[in-house]
């Protein structure tokens, strides 16, 4: 596919600064680009490319310095890429229209329109599949199970019985939805299991990344909302419930009944509690452990999780500690001498 | 259902304070409950709950004061509120009776009475499933595999080769019992992969959580004892054991080698090196790394682990540690000066 | 099987001291093995269990000390006995020759010479399957993904469209290949998806665990180079390059466009930020937050990964902390009586 750059440029509301005859075929990080790809620089750090790139052209900001390669400026250089990244890219489909026949769909169940579902697909009794539902092979569904609208489920996930899935819902593969919460009540040594019969709800529009695992909750409700993104090997525990828009990173663990709030954005390998609260759009780095109530438009780092600034402060103490520890012991040697009278 | 809250009260060996002919419907926790349910109050913390809860009784301790709602007084509420639990959700069956035609069980293979083996299971030669064994679809059960009578394999779960599951046994979607230790002999810059021939042994009324990987030995045996609870996600290495009525929160991660006791608690997140012990009925804080042997009725925490009131207290000291610097750094200063003679 | 241990002496390489006609029927560790076994003493630390060993023979270095028992003594001990364990060991084949009839492989995918492809497995358009490959039930396989000679791949994992797996590749149970980056582009509080458009490649001789979710480029590549050993549930992101030989412990984690050296040796559950180089032979201790670029030949260790000296100085600081504090107070109340001509 080859699209001529005055196309490009009209796609993005964008404006030439160059040849505007050229032909792009492709797109490409600028560090990766060759002839005939268009590219981008959004981030300051990577506008020394602009002169050793191979792309033929490069969407840039609207007050980006004049260059030798043919630029398009535009308000967004990153969207524009993103878009030009799609008309190039189209979503892929990678499982094929109807309905495998290998799959076992239970005949209680009710299919929407234009189906996509693959091989070695099962489906329990009394689910609702909306239309254009993509099922791919060896995903498994459990009964009594409602899937919204142009929702994508990859290979080898389980949806467990009695779950409900929004539209357009993402979920990766092995990532499981609806396995028993962790609870048992304790009777001397003993654990008896406590039966989970509460549900899971993942919102519209929600991503969940590959080998997840997402708990029913005990009583109630587990709940995703309206477009969080998770990452890969994320767990979730029964009863908590993430909040709109929030992002959360790889090898994440919510502990029971806490409540993630919209907007939030969390590192990876992260641990919070359970019972506790996070306050909207606070932010929480990498590894950190949560393990009170944080407050919204917040930035919390560390083990335990703390304010970044006290928490960059305690780590620049902490690399002084050794010379601290030589000083105090000088100043008390010194004292001794003094209060000796030496 | 509706049960009469005379039959509730027997059922738990409790006494009516209230209206006892009470109809309960239903279920649910004292701050979601509705007119119907019973709820309870085990944690003074939620005592609160009583004078606005909706439920129309409420489980209480035998000594809770009086209240304007009806109440069960008992023991042990929690129990109470777990039996009526049961009575209202008894344990659901997920997978259909008998054997489905798309089911692939070799014919070396010994199947029990009343087996429930659902569509696309995969059996291997010269295994032994014993009665009421529940497979879910997409099960994938190796060679040389036996199974203990009541078992229960959520779909996606796959059993290697020769490994040993016991009775009453449940295992959560996607996880994997015996697959490979990470085992490799370096020569020069290559690693040999050690041949990891051993076995894996899940004994009696073990649980084990979604996406869990639990390797085979390399040689004898890795064991997951009598009774031991596994959270999601966790891993456990070649020739791990870990001990009776042991529970384990997600994420946890546990090297080669390693003993656990009879009744830890180990929270999420926490990593173990290899080889070294850790005591009966020992506690370790989430997020903890383990990297040495630890005693029996001990509470560890942190990274490394250490004491519990240790790693408090160096927390707090931690908190202090930018005052302290000023602090010294003052010192100094009147030091210097009294020295000089100023 | 037994084997004569002359016969075994000499496929080691090595001189028996004690009974040249003795005959050896298995092999195991030094504290387990039973009468007939051949077993290893390689490290110092396992020396004593000479005297108490139930081993007929064990391999020892060369200036092993007499003793009463039966030794081979060779260069080194712990290779020799790899060789006599994969002697009695051979590799076992898990799924049978020829392609289940259950398998659903599209007709325009070209399967190499001698496959063993199992129950429910499917593979989709226009992969190319090298000779020899096995891949167990549940495995499900993209389009146009191309798999090297002698590899195999386990029940239930997913190799998604559009990748590449090398030669002699082993990938455990329930991993995933070539799931979709975490890459959303932020408007107001909304992520759009940024559509992850490139490959993922596993070089030749890489062996991947159960349970691993190893990401596709958002463009270009994610690779793992030849020789390179995963072990369980660890997280690959998008664009990430782990060198020729590097070894990686369970639950470890990589962000974006992260690129490890050759011959690294990282531990469990080590966390890497996005974007940054780690040099040649380095080794990360387990659980280290790794927020920079390392250099070479180096060893790292903590949250935040620093130089292993440092990480350990830090260490011992904290440990004298609250005494320091106590310290700090008493010098500062002598001082004041000191400036107070107390």
């Amino acid at each position: 596919m080859k699209i001529k750059i005055s196309e490009i440029a009209e796609m993005v509301d964008g404006t030439i600064v160059g040849d505007n005859s050229l032909l792009i075929s492709g797109v490409a990080k600028i560090e990766d680009a060759v002839a005939g790809d268009i590219s981008f620089i959004s981030n300051p750090k990577y506008a020394k490319f602009i002169d050793t790139t191979a792309a033929s052209a490069v969407f840039v900001g609207k007050d980006f310095p004049e260059t030798g390669i043919t630029v398009i400026k535009s308000e967004n250089p990153y969207f524009a890429f993103l878009t030009v990244l799609r008309k190039f890219h189209p979503p892929r489909k990678t499982v094929e229209a109807g309905i495998h026949q290998s799959a076992v769909i239970d005949e209680s169940t009710q299919v929407g329109a234009e189906p996509s579902i693959g091989a070695c697909v099962v489906v329990g009794k009394n689910c609702r599949i909306g239309d254009r539902v993509r099922l791919h092979p060896g995903v498994v569904i459990g009964d009594d199970v409602s899937i919204g609208s142009d929702t994508i489920i990859y290979p080898n996930v389980t949806v467990r019985e009695n779950t409900t899935i929004g539209s357009k819902v993402i979920i990766h593969n092995g990532t499981v939805i609806g396995s028993d919460g962790f609870g048992f009540a304790r009777e001397g040594q003993i654990y008896h299991k406590i039966p989970q019969v509460g549900t899971v709800i993942i919102e519209d529009n929600v991503e969940i990344g590959s080998n997840c695992t997402i708990d029913r909750a005990t009583l109630g409700e587990t709940r995703i909302k309206r477009g969080a993104k998770l990452d890969n090997l994320i767990q979730v525990a029964h009863n908590v419930v993430i909040g709109d828009d929030t992002v959360i990173a790889a090898q994440t663990g919510i502990s029971g009944s806490t409540k993630i709030g919209k907007g939030v954005i969390i590192g990876g390998q992260v641990g919070f509690v359970g019972h506790i609260e996070i306050g909207d759009n606070t932010s929480i780095g990498a590894q950190s452990g949560v393990s009170k109530d944080l407050p919204p438009n917040s930035v919390y780092f560390g083990y335990p999780a703390k304010p970044i600034m006290q928490a960059k402060r305690e780590e620049a103490g902490l690399r002084k500690l050794p010379d601290l520890i030589r000083k105090v012991s000088d100043i008390e040697k010194k004292l001794k001498k003094l209060l000796s009278g030496g």
